[in-house]
């Protein structure tokens, strides 16, 4: 049986308890707030760690608080002889390592770590226990850490059902700088624009298509958690948010040039500089791992329209079931305020006419399948 | 009996002829390629116009040819006398709107339009008949317009199922410079930027995660649609590039600002600066329009393992139908080299614990529900 002391019961920390509760750890929950902790117990995440009779100490304590003040965080629960192992969750780890050596923390017993995971909503009534699964978890051990602790860490990546990601919190910190803070800001940026056009109001709103809606997802995102980030990461972040901003106005120039009457030459180059944009953008996408899904070769979409009524979805499962057609992937898109929406169930590229005609003859409105 | 002709069989006209022979209007087909009209043909867009017996006009004439030639196509048709109304398909309204008075074309019956739908494939074989089905369609008249034609345009748009938004071109051109073409280059300015990153090879890509997937899509879109699309409304677009390239660069100064030792009025301005742009960033958001779905407050998720095999949502589902709850949006999550994946069942929130206790008592892995 592995014991482990989660510290700080927000969604992180709570889903962190629900994931080894239910690997079969035996998890003591610890929260700067009591009302927390109830929250989480409730949730199943783990039992009060005031209420353990147990001297002993765990075998790895779970860092799960602010950023600013993980390391003071890790100096008391080290100094109470907590954990045999400690880690933290930070999206910055660089400043979090300062932080610690500053503070004398025990540094062989301490590897730092960051799940890739997260939801919209926070708070330890968001946890669940499967938010780590499949998705990344970096383990960033420091120069004293000892095998058995980054070990200990390890294992607690795979009880919940994360892949460790192993690397130096340098290039942990330039890799997320890229993959997430970058985005975060580019999406934030991307929507403040939208303010100077003047909102919903306007009929501009209207024309909002689903490219507007994904690339400014994130900008949904909580701006308290977000400056800390940013500023914990502010060293790795402002060089590629800088050169982001530049090439933008490479291109700004080059579009004012298109735009307006000019010499050939001036114009070709000009196109291409957007064209290399345009290009590059599609190689550096090729490079993010995107999901298997209806997009995939393999794969083919079958789009039923349906009357937005209960059941409704059900029924085309079933019926798609009873033609012995394994549906790999649903998406439902809502039409909004009609009273249909369209089904897009992904099947092998085979089974596709099969399906189409299975379901028309049960009376279901079918489009004609691509070629 | 409407009767349209259909200049140009790639997506959009092929989609456009797919929809209204739905609607029972009579569609004739053309292309500057013979095989692309066949191709139009078997997905049932319609007829060859080369077959037409009829020596009448047609009601309305749709030109969805690539933006360059839009106008001259226009002229053509117009000659021929091939219709009673024209309209067009462009995402830069007043380009063509210069374009079609520089040529002669014969303005009262001419209407400008854009339908904003689209699909990450191109050419007919990706074409379906509920591309347009609740998107946006805008419709631009010139200072001469008849009301008739604007009538007539507006009925092929309600025939095909989308929403008619009605527009001045210009006002159109800068709707969709910030709504689509701003996106489209930011996007790809991000996916570019990783290519300084060191892609696949370095450990980096295995910490993607579903924020740099979403901001990254529309970077997969095609760079010589897209250049013409950004040429022809550069004037537009480029203003708009600019303003974002510079606030990128404030950002960036400030994020440089947290990063050193600074005064604390320096720090407590840039962190300002940081702060008003994620809030900015909230607002602007909060004006897109996202379509309702499991993240609305009248619905709730309810999280299940499964293991990867066939049938396996077609029952799950099967099951949520015999418990009487109606499913309202399903979403896969599929594990990348894991046999397992996570399916997430949106039921009205009422319905989230009945839904759990019979789908736990059918032997499912049912996460437990958020409080």
């Amino acid at each position: 049986m592995t014991t482990a002391a989660v510290i700080g019961c927000g969604l992180i920390g709570t889903s962190v308890g629900m994931a080894l509760m239910q690997a079969g750890w035996d998890v003591y929950l610890s929260d700067a707030h009591q009302a927390v902790v109830g929250t989480a117990v409730r949730r199943g995440a783990g039992v009060p760690l005031d209420d353990r009779q147990a001297s002993m100490p765990v075998d790895l304590a779970v860092v799960a608080v602010p950023p600013l003040v993980i390391a003071r965080t890790l100096k008391e629960v080290q100094r109470q002889d907590l954990a045999l192992t400690y880690t933290h969750v930070c999206s910055a780890q660089s400043h979090v390592q300062h932080e610690v050596e500053a503070l004398g923390c025990h540094l062989p017993s301490l590897v730092g770590g960051h799940p890739l995971a997260g939801r919209e909503r926070s708070g330890p009534a968001a946890a669940v226990a499967d938010l780590f699964v499949g998705r990344p978890w970096a383990i960033c051990p420091n120069a004293e850490s000892t095998p058995q602790a980054v070990d200990a860490v390890r294992e607690l990546v795979t009880a919940v059902g994360a892949d460790a990601v192993e690397l130096p919190a340098e290039e942990h910190d330039a890799a997320v700088a890229r993959l997430s803070h970058l985005p975060q800001v580019v999406s934030s940026a991307l929507a403040a624009s939208l303010l100077e056009a003047g909102g919903t109001a306007s009929p501009w709103a209207q024309l909002a298509g689903p490219g507007l809606i994904d690339t400014t997802r994130l900008a949904a995102s909580d701006p308290d958690m977000w400056l800390q980030i940013l500023e914990l990461n502010a060293n790795q972040v402002a060089p590629a948010v800088q050169a982001l901003g530049e090439r933008l106005l490479q291109v700004s120039a080059a579009l004012l040039a298109l735009g307006q009457p000019a010499a050939p030459a001036e114009v070709a180059q000009a196109a291409a500089e957007v064209r290399r944009l345009l290009r590059e953008g599609n190689e550096g996408r090729s490079w993010v791992p995107v999901k298997r899904g209806a997009a995939s070769d393999a794969f083919g979409a079958v789009r039923v329209t349906v009357s937005d009524e209960p059941g409704r979805l059900a029924a085309l499962l079933a019926d798609a079931g009873a033609a012995l057609v394994n549906v790999e992937d649903v998406h439902v898109e809502h039409v909004p305020g009609r009273p249909t929406g369209i089904i897009e169930l992904a099947v092998g590229v085979t089974d596709v006419p099969r399906l189409v005609t299975e379901l028309r003859t049960r009376g279901w409105a079918v489009a004609e399948p691509e070629d």
